[in-house]
C-alpha cells in the first residue's frame, strides 16, 4: 500500500466513526488487560523512576484510593518496589487527561464506535482544582473519587442506559458552533450533555435530592465532558491505528516527561515541552510541569488547537489573542490532509476543521501542531496552576518519518 | 442640556442597569394601565383596521384565549366593534416578540432594573412553530397558551422566586461568548437558564414528573429566553427614555406595518421593510409579512445585529455568510456613540458591542441599523415562515431628527 492509500483508509475509518456512550462500568471489568495490580497513566509508557513528580503523586493517590497503601508514603514505597503494573492508557484502548491515572476500581465511560464495534474507555472527570489528574492526592481528593465511584457513577449509569447509546460527536459538533474547541473549552458542550442526562434521571427512581446532587456536581465542571470526547476520538481511531504504511498521526499524548505521537499504532517520543501559560494567581512558569495528558488526541481529531479559531473566548483561560488563535487555526490546514466531516467552524463558513496531521507535511512545512492544554504543578499534591498553548515538538515527527520510512512526497 | 450631555446621561443609565427576574405574575395584576379590556401589541400604536392580517389574527386568538369571544369570527367582530382597548406594549413598559400580543390573563415576566427600580414586562415565549406571536390562532395555539398559564407559569414562578432575583445580563454576556447574539440565536443562553431553573425546581415540592414536563417544554425552545432579554433591555432603558434632548435610539420596534424607533420616549415611524429572508421549506418572500415585533430592542442594546459578528453559526438560520455578518457588525460601530460594558465580543478581542445608536450618526453616514429577525406569514393562522436580516429604514431617523431638532454635529 502506498502512504497516500493508507492515509485514505485511515481517514475513512475516522470519518465513518459514530462513537456512542454505551455504559459506565468498573475499569477492572471492561478495560482490556486491566488487572487488580494495574495502574494506567497518560502518554507513552514510562517507568515509575522516570515519571514526573505529579504523575508519581497521582499514582500514589490511586494506590491509597485502591486501599493498596495505607498512606502516601506506603504508596510510594509500593510503587518503587515494582509491585504495581504500570502501563500507558493508550496500550489498553483507554485515554485520560493530565496524569491520566485509571486504577481498577474506578468507574469508566464505555464508548463504542458503533460503525465497527471498537470500544474505548476513559475515567470520569473530577472537575477543577485539587484533583488526582492534576497530581493532587490528599484525603479530599480520595474522598471525592470514592463518592464518584459509589454515588455519582451508578446514577449517571442509570441515565446513560436510558439514553441507549448517546452519540458524542454531534454534541461536540454543536458545541463547536458555540465557541468551544472541546479540548480546553467545554463550556457549551457540558450543558448540552446535562440537558440529556437530567430528563433521563427524572424518569428514573432517583429522588429529587439524589438528582440534585448529580446536577450540583456536574454544573460548572466543564471538563467533565472532555473525557467523553477523548474516548470518542480514541474509539474512532482504534481500527485506523492498525493500518500499515500510513503517515497520519492518530494521537498526541504526553506523560509529563515525553511528548509522543502515535502513527500506525506506534509511539514516537521527544522531550515534552513547557507550555506557554496563562497562570492562576500565585503561580508562575517555574511551577509548571512539562506538558502532560492524553487529551491532545482531540487535536489529532480536529478539535482543540485545530478548532481554536472558532473559540475566541478561550483566550480568557489559555491566554493569547483571538487573532493569534485564528492564525494558528489556519496554519493547521497546512499540515492536515483533509477537512473534518464531523466538525465544522461557522466562522470559516462551515469549513471542516483540519483532519489527519501528516508526519510528512509537518516536516515539509516546519509547522508544528498547535495544542491547547491545562498546566499542572511540577510537584505532587498541588494541582492545576494554569492553562496555555503548546506546539508538538518536531523531533517526534522526525523519528516517526525515519522509523517508518515516510519519505514519499505528499500529493 | 446639549445633545451630547443628554446622550451621556442616557447611556449612563443603561450602563448602570442590572435587570433581574423578580417574579412571574398575571399581566392584569402588574402591567401599568392594563385592564380586562386591553390587548397589547408589538410596535408603535396602531388601530385594528390598519393592523396586518397576522397581528389581527393574533389579537383574535387572544380574545378567544381570554374567553371574550367564542370563536375567531366572533373575535374579529369584537375587535372591529371598538370594544377592545388596543395599545402598544411599549406604552405599558412591556415588550413582546413578533405580533407581541399580551392579554390580561397571560403570565408575564416581571423584570426589575435593581439599579433604579424600573420594572418592565414580557410574556412567556411559546416556542417555534404555530404560535400566537407568529399570527397562528388555532385551537392548539390557544390550548398551549392555557397550559402555559395554568401549569408552566406557576412552576417556573416557584423556581424564579427561589432564585431570588436572577440577573439577566450576565447570562446574555456569557452566551455572547458562546455564539449567540441573543436576538435570533439563543442556543447557548437557554441552557444557561435551564441550569439555574432545574436545581431550584428540584428543591421545590414539585414531583419529578412535574419538573420533567417543564424541562420537556423548555429544552430546544431557544427563543424562550428572548423575552427575558427584551424585558431586561426595556427595564434598562426605561428611565433613559425620560431624558430630554438625547439623540440615542432606545428601541427599534415594529408593528408589522410601520417600523419605529423610540427617541426620548417618542415614536418615529416609517413603512416597515421586507426582510431579506431565509425561508423554511415551502415558503417564499411572497408569504412574508413586513418586519414585525418589539424584539429589535435588543439591537438598540448592542445585541442581535449589533453582536452578530460573534455569532457566525446563525447563518444557518438567517442566511448570509459569516464574513458578511462581521462586515455588518463593524459598520454598526460607525453609528454608535459608545461600546457596551455589559456585552463584549471575544472575536473582537473583547471589544464591547456598539451601544447607543445616534440618530445623527445614522443620517451622517447613511448606515442603517442591522437587525436579525424572524419572519411571519402575511396571513393570519399560519405562523413563522423563516428568518432573516433587515435594515432599519432611514426615514424614521429623518423624522426624529426633524421633530427633535437633532442637527448638532457629533463630537
Amino acid at each position: 500500500m502506498t502512504i497516500n492509500t493508507a492515509n485514505t483508509r485511515v481517514l475513512d475509518i475516522f470519518r465513518q466513526a459514530e462513537p456512542r456512550i454505551v455504559d459506565i462500568q468498573t475499569a477492572l471489568d471492561v478495560i482490556p488487560g486491566m488487572t487488580e495490580e494495574t495502574i494506567l497513566h497518560a502518554g507513552a509508557p514510562i517507568t515509575p523512576d522516570r515519571m514526573c513528580a505529579s504523575m508519581r503523586g497521582a499514582v500514589a493517590g490511586a494506590l491509597v484510593y485502591e486501599n493498596r497503601a495505607v498512606d502516601l508514603d506506603a504508596a510510594y514505597y509500593l510503587l518503587d518496589s515494582g509491585a504495581v503494573k504500570i502501563d500507558s492508557c493508550h496500550n489498553h484502548d483507554a485515554v485520560a487527561p493530565m496524569a491520566g491515572i485509571i486504577s481498577p476500581s474506578m468507574p469508566v465511560w464505555v464508548i463504542e464506535n458503533v460503525t465497527n464495534g471498537a470500544r474505548a474507555y476513559s475515567n470520569l472527570n473530577e472537575g477543577p482544582g485539587r484533583t488526582l489528574r492534576y497530581g493532587a492526592n490528599g484525603p479530599e481528593v480520595i474522598a471525592q473519587l470514592r463518592w464518584m465511584q459509589t454515588t455519582l457513577a451508578p446514577r449517571l449509569r442509570e441515565a446513560v442506559l436510558r439514553l441507549n447509546g448517546l452519540a458524542i460527536f454531534p454534541l461536540v459538533a454543536e458545541a463547536l458552533e458555540m465557541g468551544d474547541e472541546c479540548h480546553s473549552r467545554n463550556h457549551a458542550v457540558l450543558p448540552l450533555l446535562i440537558q440529556k442526562l437530567i430528563p433521563a434521571l427524572l424518569q428514573s427512581e432517583y429522588t429529587s435530592i439524589e438528582i440534585d446532587e448529580v446536577l450540583k456536581f456536574l454544573i460548572g465542571r466543564d471538563y467533565f465532558f472532555l473525557n467523553l470526547t477523548m474516548a470518542a476520538c480514541k474509539s474512532a481511531w482504534l481500527e485506523a491505528e492498525k493500518v500499515p504504511d500510513a503517515s497520519v498521526v492518530t494521537a498526541f499524548s504526553r506523560n509529563g516527561v515525553e511528548f509522543a505521537i502515535r502513527v500506525q499504532g506506534q509511539w514516537f517520543t521527544a522531550q515534552s515541552p513547557i507550555v506557554e501559560g496563562h497562570y492562576f494567581a500565585g503561580f508562575t512558569a517555574n511551577d509548571a510541569n512539562r506538558d502532560i495528558g492524553d487529551s491532545a488526541i482531540t487535536e489529532a481529531s480536529g478539535l482543540g488547537g485545530f478548532a481554536v479559531g472558532g473559540a475566541p473566548a478561550i483566550t480568557g483561560f489559555i491566554g493569547g489573542t483571538a487573532a493569534s488563535l485564528m492564525q494558528a487555526q489556519l496554519e493547521m490546514y497546512d499540515i492536515a490532509i483533509a477537512e473534518n466531516n464531523h466538525f465544522r467552524l461557522p466562522v470559516l463558513e462551515n469549513r471542516g476543521t483540519p483532519l489527519g496531521v501528516d508526519v510528512r507535511k509537518v516536516l515539509e512545512t516546519g509547522i508544528c501542531p498547535f495544542i491547547t492544554t491545562g498546566i499542572i504543578h511540577r510537584e505532587a499534591g498541588v494541582g492545576q496552576v494554569g492553562a496555555g498553548r503548546v506546539r508538538a515538538p518536531i523531533a517526534c515527527f522526525e523519528s516517526a518519518a525515519q522509523a517508518l520510512g515516510l519519505v514519499e512526497v505528499t500529493s
